[in-house]
């Protein structure tokens, strides 16, 4: 076996040893370490009080108010908590009743030991340092199909140049496999022009809501609960968020009529509703759209005049048999609506999926049913900025376009991408089943994502605690899971949910020899804390 | 020589040798394909015009009109130009009196022929795909200290995870290490905790400018002529640009009573004056400031209570050997002033220097004396986008801390940054050179950076024949000279120059070899333009 991999197994091993170390002492007194902290989810924790004798320009009265309200739970208060702790075990590893910080707030597959897949990394590192192409020994090293996948790519840049800025949309090259592999998924024509790649899918978001968003008076309709980086945006960008509500009940269904009535609402305050955002499959909600709902979607943006954005990065992620991830064009396509009839923007990434790359920072949007002079504003946007980095361009073509029967690492691939995809299932179902276990615990069916996003009826007595440390119930619920168990998840107020309702967001992620006793965990906390807070 | 270098050889080759086949015929008839377009620097040429008839929500009037206004010349309507001519020489070699386009519009190396440094891509190799390291082909593959410094990174990102998304700053043992450069360089301390790693130079300067800008009443004080980024990025943010001077007699030095006049002007207006940009080395300008200078500088902006915004990216671009760069932080703590006495952010990128590495999209801010939550909130606009990439946050690491003597690679690195820059000092002389032979044109000395940006005398038929095209008077010389030579420079409208003064920047950037036919062309072009409009 190889060092690389046998030190960073090594590394998994010896977490998991000395998690037994410890009987869990759930609840202890100890408690948050950022009580001082006003605002829910703020930033870094380090950092001392500002200094009012100080004489420097900038303080938070005359920064951009629209910066102060965006916010960002994902990487909130809870996670700045949780690297404090981190830090502390570093110091003392006896510190806490647990031995590590388990990180399940965001999805980030290979921070829990998800490996990269082999070929993209093949790809990629010939791409870096392509004189290796010339070398005998590379041969030995890499596989033929990666190999030849570098020649065509670098054939595809011009001068070969991997370190030069690209077309600001992307390599054509790389845009013209992206759409192929579009074309392949939807059985609908994709144009490499409609393509903008992007570092992440983050970034485009972004852009799309600066085009749209002039102020307060734009609005765009948001899912409830949603995933922050839509309210965070909007916030920075200075519109309104108009909020519909997923149905928990009904697996967190997407009601036409609440997204009517929620339109309506807004437009009465003279807000004009300019997009709406679904998140298909779900974040934080795991649900994958039925195809009738999707054409209902595309009906009602249709008819209203509403840009369709489509966050479709967890498009690979679907876990059940009886849902499939249908692309929002291909609805479209399919309902007869072409390039003059709807404005319908999809954003995909290579962070999510069966590959996890979320360090690489690739990603794309596929832009269709804009007027030429509107799409004139949104390349100039992204001429600002040049270009996104190359081996994101790269690697988003590679998820679009994976290895294909027949290729040398084909067996290979397959077997890596069914490992990590139904290890995905596997873990979903036990979490799933053991938060469901729990005492005034329910959790809907994850389908698809990296995620779950269980509802927890929290006794009054704990609401009140709560609501006297200033913290929202279930940030309470949240922070005490963490100082008990070294297990990071987001309270459902980051992600906003029903008034009155309670959940939290906990990733799918850890590898699957951990979730047992994350699951053990979690149960012997949750008994203790009904036990301390039961009415 | 190896195939992927031969390759690569030939089509520089191939260019040179296509280039002597045709005697250029300058001012040809055909005139701008883009003459319909009707501001300056708009965007993508070959979409139709909007589609008036068509039902899509999204048109130029309802957009946000911050999108409409900013303007990027390094990406506009030239360059769109250029790509259109590019395509029609695809399609038939003998469109145009030139064969071949030569971008000197962006400063962008690897495009022209540059080659990356090889440590560089051996490390970036070995860390996209780590279990090369367990191989012993790769000894043979990669130099000694490669292996040690992958090894190094390898340990520095928690898990080994080089595709996780990383801490929102980058990965705290990378920014350990551009703390550790920027003291070597400095000769004062850094903190790691101060180092936000961004993708390249531009979204770090984006985020700063979110930040300070809330409205038209917010302004940020700018170079005139400046790099477009912080033009396009204040108007972005809704801010104001309030511009100063550089004195092009005085070798585009920085008045301290210019800056002084004209915050007060924009005091007057009821402006609060923010921060103020400097760019040392100059862009587009190529001057490198004199310690005094920069010490005033300092003084004006912590008398003014001004952030000080310090585009540093052409560090290690310094040409002459009177001149030497200095960064601000070292020339602010020279002077006494600490964390508590000025504000003060230093944007580094690795697309410039002698690396050149634009497509990687690595780059930094050091962020010095600003108030913990003040920090905080720049710490959550970070987070928002969760981290930039990982290659190019180890590439900045590596530009900061590049091989040392004994070092198995540090003869060869050593060999071929000495090669890059004494080759760009080279090119640089031989244009400006070249440029102050021109009836009418005078350039400043390039002692830094990456580009020139002679003054043109044109005479009054010309600037009435660009009046009578709607066209700025330095952009009807450009598009002239792309039409007739292929090589693509900027108008000095898209930088901003004294009113009645007109420019290009051209970059020094193609290889050495191309630079006296360039100047060829430039100059028949030059003397066949002025023979046209001469008064």
């Amino acid at each position: 076996m190889r060092r690389f991999l046998i030190n960073q197994a090594k590394g998994l091993v010896d977490h998991s040893r000395r998690q037994h170390h410890k009987s869990p002492s759930f609840l202890s007194p100890q408690s948050r370490p950022l009580a001082s902290l006003s605002r829910f989810f703020s930033s870094t924790s380090e950092m001392s009080a500002s200094d009012s004798t100080s004489s420097l320009p900038v303080t938070l009265d005359s920064i951009n108010p629209k910066v102060l309200k965006c916010e960002y739970a994902v990487r909130g208060e809870i996670v700045n908590i949780a690297q404090k702790l981190q830090e502390d075990l570093k110091a003392n590893k006896d510190a806490y009743p647990f031995d590590e910080i388990i990180y399940c707030n965001i999805g980030n597959p290979q921070s829990l030991g998800q490996l990269p897949i082999r070929f993209f990394r093949e790809v990629l590192a010939l791409c870096d340092h392509a004189s290796l192409l010339d070398e005998s020994e590379t041969h030995g090293l890499f596989s033929t199909d990666s190999i030849d996948r570098a020649w065509k790519i670098l054939d595809q840049i011009p001068g070969r140049a991997t370190g030069a800025y690209s077309h600001s949309q992307g390599i054509k090259g790389l845009r013209d496999v992206i759409a192929a592999g579009i074309e392949a998924r939807d059985g609908f024509p994709a144009d490499p022009n409609d393509i903008f790649l992007t570092d992440g899918a983050s970034p485009a978001v972004h852009m799309m809501m600066q085009l749209l968003l002039s102020s307060k008076k734009d609005g765009i309709l948001c899912p409830i609960p949603q995933y922050p980086l839509y309210s965070a945006s909007i916030a920075l960008h200075g519109g309104s968020l108009v909020p519909y509500y997923l149905d928990e009940a009904t697996g967190w269904g997407l009601e036409i009529s609440d997204l009517k009535k929620q339109l309506e609402e807004a437009r009465s305050k003279g807000i004009a509703v300019r997009a709406l955002v679904v998140i298909n499959p779900g974040n934080p909600t795991g649900q994958v759209l039925a195809e009738d709902n999707q054409r209902d979607i595309v009906n009602f943006c249709k008819q209203e005049g509403l840009v369709l954005l489509a966050d479709e990065v967890y498009q690979e992620n679907v876990y059940v048999p009886d849902k499939k991830f249908h692309s929002f064009k291909k609805v479209a396509r399919s309902l007869g609506y072409g390039e003059k009839d709807i404005s319908l923007v999809s954003f995909q990434s290579v962070s999510k999926g069966y590959y996890g790359e979320c360090g690489k920072r690739g990603g794309y949007m596929e832009v269709t049913g804009f007027t030429s002079d509107v799409r004139e504003q949104i390349y100039k946007m992204a001429s600002v900025n040049l270009c996104s980095n190359i081996s994101g361009q790269i690697l988003a073509s590679l998820v679009m376009s994976p290895p294909k029967p027949g290729d040398d690492s084909y067996d290979s691939y397959m077997a890596e991408r069914d490992g990590i995809l139904s290890s995905m299932a596997k873990r979903a179902k036990t979490l799933e089943d053991g938060l469901n276990s729990l005492e005034g615990v329910t959790c809907n069916r994850a389908e698809g994502a990296m995620y779950l996003f269980p509802r927890i009826n929290l006794p009054q007595k704990a609401i009140e605690a709560a609501e006297a440390e200033k913290t929202a119930p279930d940030a309470f619920y949240c922070k005490r899971l963490l100082n008990a168990t070294g297990v990071v998840v987001v309270p459902g107020s980051g992600f906003g949910q029903a008034p009155g309702t309670w959940h939290f967001r906990c990733t799918i992620l850890p590898q699957e020899d951990k979730i047992p006793a994350i699951v053990n965990r979690l149960t012997e906390f949750h008994k203790s804390f009904m036990d301390e807070f039961r009415d």
